[in-house]
């Protein structure tokens, strides 16, 4: 029903194919393997009556357990309907002239800028340096622009800008009156997050914003929660101002507060996580059609050095019931790139296995 | 945190006034006071799985319960966030040069009109005539504006254009290019659903766009599901290529689906509200300080018509932990003017007690 194509659509392959939804072995979507924490379950059931008043507009206790858990105070956090509406909310409000896009990366943010009338450019991440972010390099190419988006770790190359790094960017933006907009959707996947997150810069520079979310770290992709982080007053009164009331529901008002809440459930997907990337990082590497990128995020890019191309290998595994991510269509890439996140041992190992049937050898 | 104020907002007044937000009598928000079905809560609990998983970006279930529903077919359905995220689709897509808006009513209407910025008038619902419609008068003042805006039942004034005289604005809409933008919000209340929404014309008229949600009549206003009914493909297509994927979440998915096949819920709730609409009729119409307007829906508009003001009563009563809505904010209205919801029997008897201490006399 949507305009735009985004990885994680079950659904439509699931009615393709003839399977159920649920039998749907998704590495397209980079969610957490481990799936809603058990904490979540029991917020919703416990409060299930909450449904039955308007969500709280100002969404006080939300933003309070996001203080707890992000560090950044509660008048800087702005929630949303996953990150999605944040993302479409704030380019509205900063409605930029001229935005530079590190690429390859998520086609919402060039989505935004067109929509919104504005121009953009790409800043290219070289092929040929294997997708690393050269920070000199990209502190030299802000000027003439007011907007610098980065998506960290980004999306689908998978390497992150570090905190020291990010720290000298936003401050050579700001003295180019240029602002910063970084999605941390995938941040919370880096072993050690305070070494990537912004979210310590927030109250040092007032021309950043930081979104997150709780769909892909959290397995909660269906609760739609997102938020964003800024010391800017400004951007935070013109996003409400144009919001939607509302657009978080009352039953993932409690719900998030829980989940920001199981420390649990951060540290053993942080384990697990790193366990699985480890062994599929091991795996991949005896492939010698098969070009791997290293990887701060849950998910991996992949070149394919053979004559197949990754939108053949996607529909050999879609018999299987196993999605991938034919990267064909971000800027800069090809039909040989393709991108696949961390699942369970149990489905990494499937991968795997196909993968060896598909291209025949190692 | 929004910019907007609207009714029944219990967090504030909550936290204002030193009460629980589940302890305020909320007369303000127009919510059915038999609250959620328990087919919602059963569809979520069985169902909270789905939570880990996106929403089905084409909503094909949510769509099909709400065709055997309204009997609108599923390619002129069209789903979102509450009623509010497709009001604001819908005019940001129709971009109306001059809306003409039937008032007093809910102030979203024009606010998005201005937000796209377009023209509006006021179509004058005469107090002279106890805001009754005038479908003759309507029709002919269509001329010259390219969209018509009508609640219907109208809020806050309670009463309804019955279908066929719809059918005579929307033919007569059609003939001068002007579109109509339908609210029924509140249609579900009528004692007769079908003799006031105007879903049966949807097939036939391709300038018609009716709105409804669950928050009201399906007393869940925490879940967020709204939907628009309409046969105009350029519409909906264009509604769709700006929207948001994903904004209703995948577990108000499933209980969509379990809210619209509740016919028991449905038959129990017209017959409370009918019953209760009756008796709080019956105890308004002793005060002599009281002027009370008939209504279709599941709400009063009355006018005081001693020296004190809505305001003042509104203060009173929230002393008391119940709110009502002070209506002097609506154009044509003043602070005479308030509105009030029918609550369980218990809830109005305690209204109309205070309200008999207030003005100390029937």
């Amino acid at each position: 029903m949507s305009g735009v194509k985004h990885g994680g659509d079950i659904y439509s392959i699931a009615r393709e194919y003839g399977f159920k939804p649920e039998d749907v072995l998704d590495f397209s979507g980079n969610i957490n393997p481990l799936g809603m924490p058990e904490s979540v379950k029991r917020a919703i059931i416990e409060n299930i009556d909450i449904l039955s008043k308007y969500p709280d507009p100002e969404y006080l206790d939300l933003r309070q357990a996001i203080y707890e858990y992000s560090g950044v105070r509660p008048e800087n956090i702005i929630v949303g309907n996953g990150g999605t509406e944040l993302i479409s909310l704030f380019f509205k409000v900063l409605n930029p002239k001229s935005g530079l896009i590190l690429m390859p990366t998520y086609s919402e943010y060039e989505r935004e800028i067109r929509i919104n009338g504005g121009r953009y450019e790409y800043y290219r991440l070289k092929e040929e340096r294997d997708f690393v972010p050269e920070v000199d390099d990209i502190i030299n190419c802000i000027a003439g622009h007011d907007l610098l988006v980065i998506c960290n770790p980004n999306n689908p190359t998978g390497q992150a800008i570090y905190v020291e790094d990010m720290d000298r960017i936003v401050k050579e933006a700001k003295k180019r009156d240029c602002f910063i907009f970084v999605d941390e959707t995938y941040v919370e996947f880096v072993d050690d997050v305070n070494s990537v997150s912004s979210a310590g810069l927030v109250g040092r520079y007032d021309n950043l914003f930081i979104i997150r979310g709780i769909s892909k770290f959290f397995g909660t992709p269906g609760l739609r929660i997102g938020y964003g982080l800024t010391s800017s007053r400004e951007i935070i009164n013109n996003m409400l101002s144009i919001k939607d009331p509302w657009t978080v529901s009352s039953i993932a008002q409690v719900a998030g507060q829980a989940v920001f809440r199981d420390i649990n459930y951060q540290n053993v997907s942080r384990k697990w996580v790193k366990e699985e990337r480890a062994f599929i990082h091991n795996e991949i590497c005896r492939f010698t059609n098969i070009k791997v990128y290293d990887t701060d995020a849950n998910f991996f890019l992949c070149k394919i050095l053979s004559s197949h191309s990754a939108s053949a290998l996607r529909e050999y595994l879609l018999k299987y019931a196993i999605d991938i991510r034919d990267a064909a269509s971000f800027p800069y890439l090809n039909d040989k790139f393709f991108r696949f996140c961390v699942l369970d041992r149990k489905g990494n190992e499937k991968l795997i296995k196909l993968l060896y049937d598909f291209f025949q050898s190692y």
